[in-house]
């Protein structure tokens, strides 16, 4: 069995990928819950929707987010009202939100309202929340601290990053999912998806007995590295990197997870890196990692599951096994 | 200066007659909130909607509720991820909620919200909640006791009714605009809408201090009754007071009415009841009540209007003055 941490966008893509590889008894998703808030009354989980709306096939492939051919007759109609204008809500994504809200308010927690939303969807595979407490990641910028969707829709990512606050995360507990994945006896290999390190998957780090699970974990721990020839696929994370004082390299991402992870899996366009990663303590899988389509996440999933494998043999060489 | 006390429908009706005859300054419309409820997270106010929507000259005229030429495209989703479809939610419809939650979220007053949908909407009369405070009405049926739209809309008004729970506003105290009509020196008449006694006006009747402010106002208080020919117009009433009791007729409105209003406004059709209606001591003023179409919104406007000036007229034989 295969634990995988997903942020968005990169994270949806490689759970698709792993999951047309791997069945559903053999595959848990962990999904980043610290971009969650609570707009116009309604409980939104954008990590949640892109992982689910991608597995489903029914994600928008142009944005990253939201359904492919969606319409906007409230959203423009709520802009007419005057509403807040910055997220856009589609309508049939906003079905998601009503009846996740919905389910919340009768009591269902977080990772039940997740299941009977992914049941809706059709979806086999399990996709939990990281946590069914709220843990939302602050944003500490030149302008301020922000709630995360502040920092990143309504400002676009462009306010410099000073610092950022996990200490909600900090509080909550792992969803039982996690946790009971974490700790699984058949547990073969943790695999962090190309997700943001700073906003997607530190938060998962800074739950109560994350970081120190996947310190101690007697399985492989895998990183896909989210920079790609010294940028990021999609989002923030290379600038961010700059801000933070770093540069936005895989060998930084190496660095990030050097007392966490077993090795890290870069593009072929970073094979040079290979030595410098080495010279960090993880063993660098040079691969495919761009997942444009389908074809893409099923190469990319196999290369990862491929170098767990590896991994895997080579477990006793492990420094902190 | 007027003050029209208005529930759903029929009170819309009523109000846009009056809206037609009197200027903005001229005019304060006190809405029911007793019927509203959190939908999804979403702050929903049916009477304050279908008000704005008929003075907007959106409402759907077959429904009496929810906009003209309304999409269902949210709804449709909603409905296939198991959610509640007992509720219909109209796609330009739901940016009302949203917009109203949004606003009552960032610290507005339901005073406010509604102040800033109506804007909006291009009203320049005034539209009011009863009160800023919840004040839901609670029914109790021979299925128990049913938050009010459950009984209303889920369950069809079909348990039979045994009592009305109003204590929540019963602690309420009534909105700002309410209470300076109520005693403004401007005021010229108080005009309780064709609206259920017991779901529309008994909640502004429990307000703190309203009750009494009509016992002892030196002004007419005029009521048009919702009962014509022995049924309710639109909705419940007639049933409602079978169930507890009492003939469904505008006498018993005006029994209902008797210590609060100066005379009762009854539909052509019950003429012949206006000898019983003085027995309980109220005028009775017969003439047109129906109000299918803007023209006939106008006529009954104007012919409670001429009833008021008459009963001010007469000011100095009213009982209670």
């Amino acid at each position: 069995m295969y634990l995988a941490l997903a942020g968005g966008v990169g994270g949806a893509r490689l759970a698709r990928g792993l999951c047309t590889l791997l069945a559903p008894e053999d595959l848990t998703i962990a999904v980043n819950t610290g971009d969650d808030f609570v707009h116009c009354g309604l409980r939104i989980c954008p990590d949640l929707d892109t992982v689910m709306y991608t597995l489903a096939g029914r994600g928008n492939p142009n944005t990253g987010w939201g359904l492919a051919g969606e319409s906007w007759r409230t959203f423009g109609a709520l802009d007419r009202l005057g509403g807040p204008a910055w997220f856009r809500l589609g309508d049939e994504d906003l079905a998601t939100h009503l009846r996740r809200t919905h389910l919340l308010a009768e009591g269902a927690s977080l990772s039940e309202a997740t299941r009977q939303l992914c049941d809706a969807f059709g979806l086999s595979h399990a996709i939990a929340p990281m946590t069914d407490d709220p843990a939302p990641t602050v944003v500490h910028t030149d302008e301020g601290p922000l709630a995360f969707q502040d920092y990143f829709v309504r400002r676009r990512c462009e306010p410099p990053v000073r610092h950022i606050d996990y200490s909600a995360a900090e509080r909550a507990t792992p969803s039982a999912a996690l946790w009971q994945a974490l700790h699984s006896p058949r547990l073969r290999a943790i695999i962090v998806c190309p997700s943001n390190p700073y906003l997607s998957i530190e938060p998962f780090l800074s739950l109560r007995g994350v970081r120190s699970a996947l310190e101690e974990a007697s399985v492989p721990v895998i990183v896909v590295s989210p920079i790609v020839g010294g940028d990021a696929v999609k989002g923030p994370a290379a600038k961010i990197m700059r801000e933070l004082g770093v540069d936005s390299s895989a060998i930084e991402i190496a660095k990030f997870y050097s007392r966490l992870a077993d090795g890290i899996a870069i593009d072929d366009c970073d094979a040079a890196l290979a030595p410098a990663i080495a010279a960090v303590g993880l063993r660098a899988h040079v691969g495919p990692t761009l997942m444009k389509d389908t074809q893409g996440q099923v190469r990319v999933a196999q290369s990862v599951l491929d170098f767990a494998s590896l991994l895997a043999g080579a477990q006793t060489d492990k420094g902190h096994a």
